[in-house]
């Protein structure tokens, strides 16, 4: 019987790297003040649906005979615990875990795949944004991917635009083509919404492709929409390392204020991104400020391949004889006890097999346990890789191993 | 809107203490050997129905329009990936994760809840079972449930005896009132038992209530079911410190062989158990011996409560003024750059109500950082629990904080 369609199990190989990623991310999120929540896979439709945009309304997995389904991302749960609950503000959360959407699985796209959040809410201060592009950086540079761009936008800026034109029923079809410019390209871009601005279109459309410094951009943008600009400047001021993109959207559905993407050279898509949802929580509840950036944490494990081949994290087999397998059990539990992963011959094999099971995990040491050692209180040590063997009491092999 | 039905959300405390306990099961496990696995939350129906018992295939969350539902434990994908790979034998495995009961919620029993579980393919052996009780035990005392007694049985001793007396049709039957014994007591067992056994009722019922050491029980029963008494003295070899008890029965799911309880003193219901379950793979291809062990983590972690009353990872919090943020976030920069998980003001308010925040989620350290400490190139460090601040450099708070 097989694995179900665009699901992936991943063996200990991938688990090894997954976890390091897994943890390493965790570790920045915590350092930063962001705490850990977990939130269960299945919600009711009605909180799925509240503001999931349409194209992912259409992707989720129900449940036969019930109102509920499984979560297609973590803010939606976030924001229904976070407007139901009293946390001290900011409430700084993170979650790494499971999502799933029913899309026909692709190339490297999964109906089951890891979010990696993390989200702040209570502020409306740009520190929150200056703080989110830093946890993510840290994260990304710890992780060994250090190298992106951030590219960074206002949807405020986009809503006053739209506004000033009375375009605001036009607004999402606006959106649409703008978030498209990576693969439309410029000329489609303002062949498309010339029919929407008119003979403002000389005037607006030439701002999306300016060229050069933030500042010369935002200050292009300013007279349209000085509140959506006075915030990108402020995140300038507490975290300076982006670029100001007028062009990024992130989708249709909850952002309401800055958004931004991390990009690496000679990859499309995106390796990290997130926005503002002031809007979200009243949804659900009491009504607060938040954003929140998501790391794409399975896209850095699909460039990382198999990582360094280790396959086991197994660092001693202790192999014995018949006679000798309650002294290896033994000798197995002293080095556990000194936090040495070791394991003992669970099958009864003879010696050979043994080995051939210890080298086709590549478990770096073997201790040979034979009657002579026993009887001699010593370990006879095998260096698996360089096949050198030296006889030591176990406190000599505990320190051998962990150097 | 509300939380679906017989889930829960589990905000940083509880979370913190669920990490606590999941990192030290996952550590223990890999001391022993045992390698990470993950497999998706669904699977083919066909997959969770083949051997899972009537009573749990009727507690699956079923996706609509689809051959799809949500895993009910965590020993049924295992045997998939087993039987449809090829590991070095034996392959061990753990893996900590979810699953999903459609059950009536009850006071303690949620409709999704986290297994801990560790299993070993491949191996015929009872060195097997015994390193399975030894596991278990390492962790559940690693997270200070040290004190439980281990209950063993066989299910080959039951099988023997059934078929003995000709009786393999209705071992369900008997199964059944066995595994209730607990509830309903000797005489009761007795009472439903003696339709099925007739006249040999008087010489076979009272085994299982022999009374005395593990050999005197396992004498009595050596006539009837030799091979499964054998069984049981190889594990007593290994790990003796079990009690064997011939009412164990675990469930007519799939185990086939040796199958026990932890059971805790004033305790109802156990800690953690599991079995041999050597027909299990053959059903998803390739087929193999295979044991496993669950531990009862939810369990744990109902009975710990709250724990140490933590309620944030946060050790230092920067407190600042509107024109010291900048240095606030570089302080922080260098304390996470040494491991210690710091915030800094992100609302922008007064010195007070940062305080407040600190103080709101106890906070161990504050460094208040005002123009004067920037100036002389220093942090003013406030132990939060005596009240005690002293001017120091950076490096020497890091010292003070990591002490």
């Amino acid at each position: 019987m097989k694995l179900a369609k665009g699901m992936r199990d991943f063996l200990p190989q991938q688990m090894m790297q997954r976890e390091r990623i897994f943890s390493a991310v965790a570790e920045v999120y915590r350092e930063f003040g962001f705490q850990p929540l977990e939130t269960p896979a299945l919600e009711y439709l009605t909180t799925l649906r509240a503001k999931s945009g349409d194209e992912i309304a259409g992707q989720l997995f129900e449940i036969k005979d019930s109102e509920l389904a499984l979560r297609f991302d973590l803010t939606v749960p976030l924001s229904r615990v976070a407007a139901n609950s009293q946390f001290p503000q900011p409430f700084k959360r993170y979650q790494i875990g499971p999502v799933w959407r029913r899309e026909e699985p692709q190339k490297g796209r999964f109906r089951e795949f890891w979010q990696a959040d993390a989200d702040i809410i209570g502020s409306s201060s740009m520190r929150t944004e200056a703080e989110l592009l830093d946890v993510a950086s840290t994260a990304l540079a710890r992780v060994g991917f250090g190298k992106f761009e951030i590219l960074l936008n206002n949807r405020k800026i986009l809503n006053s635009i739209v506004e000033k034109f009375k375009l605001e029923e036009k607004a999402n079809g606006i959106f649409r083509v703008l978030d498209k410019a990576d693969k439309i390209g410029r000329e489609e871009v303002e062949r498309q919404l010339e029919p929407f601005f008119g003979s403002a279109s000389k005037e607006i459309l030439p701002l999306f492709f300016t060229k050069g410094s933030n500042e010369k951009k935002l200050d292009a943008f300013e007279k349209y929409a000085p509140e959506g600009v006075k915030e990108v400047r402020e995140i300038l001021d507490f975290y300076p390392k982006f670029t100001f993109d007028p062009l990024i959207i992130r989708g249709l559905g909850y952002y309401s204020g800055p958004v931004y993407e991390f990009r690496a050279e000679g990859f499309s898509g995106s390796f990290a991104g997130g926005g503002r949802y002031d809007g979200l929580l009243g949804i659900y509840g009491r009504g607060a400020p938040a954003a929140g950036i998501s790391l794409g944490v399975e896209r850095m494990l699909m460039l990382m391949g198999e990582g360094d081949g280790k396959k086991t994290y197994t660092q001693v087999f202790v192999a014995s004889f018949p006679d000798t397998y309650p002294q290896a059990a033994e000798v197995a539990d002293k080095l556990r006890k000194s936090g040495i992963c070791a394991e003992t011959d669970l099958m009864e094999r003879n010696l050979r097999k043994q080995l051939d099971y210890a080298s086709s995990l590549s478990i770096p040491y073997v201790i040979i346990l034979g009657k002579k050692e026993v009887e001699a209180k010593k370990v006879n040590l095998r260096d698996m890789k360089s096949g050198e063997e030296s006889l030591l009491t176990i406190q000599e092999a505990i320190k051998k191993i962990n150097e």
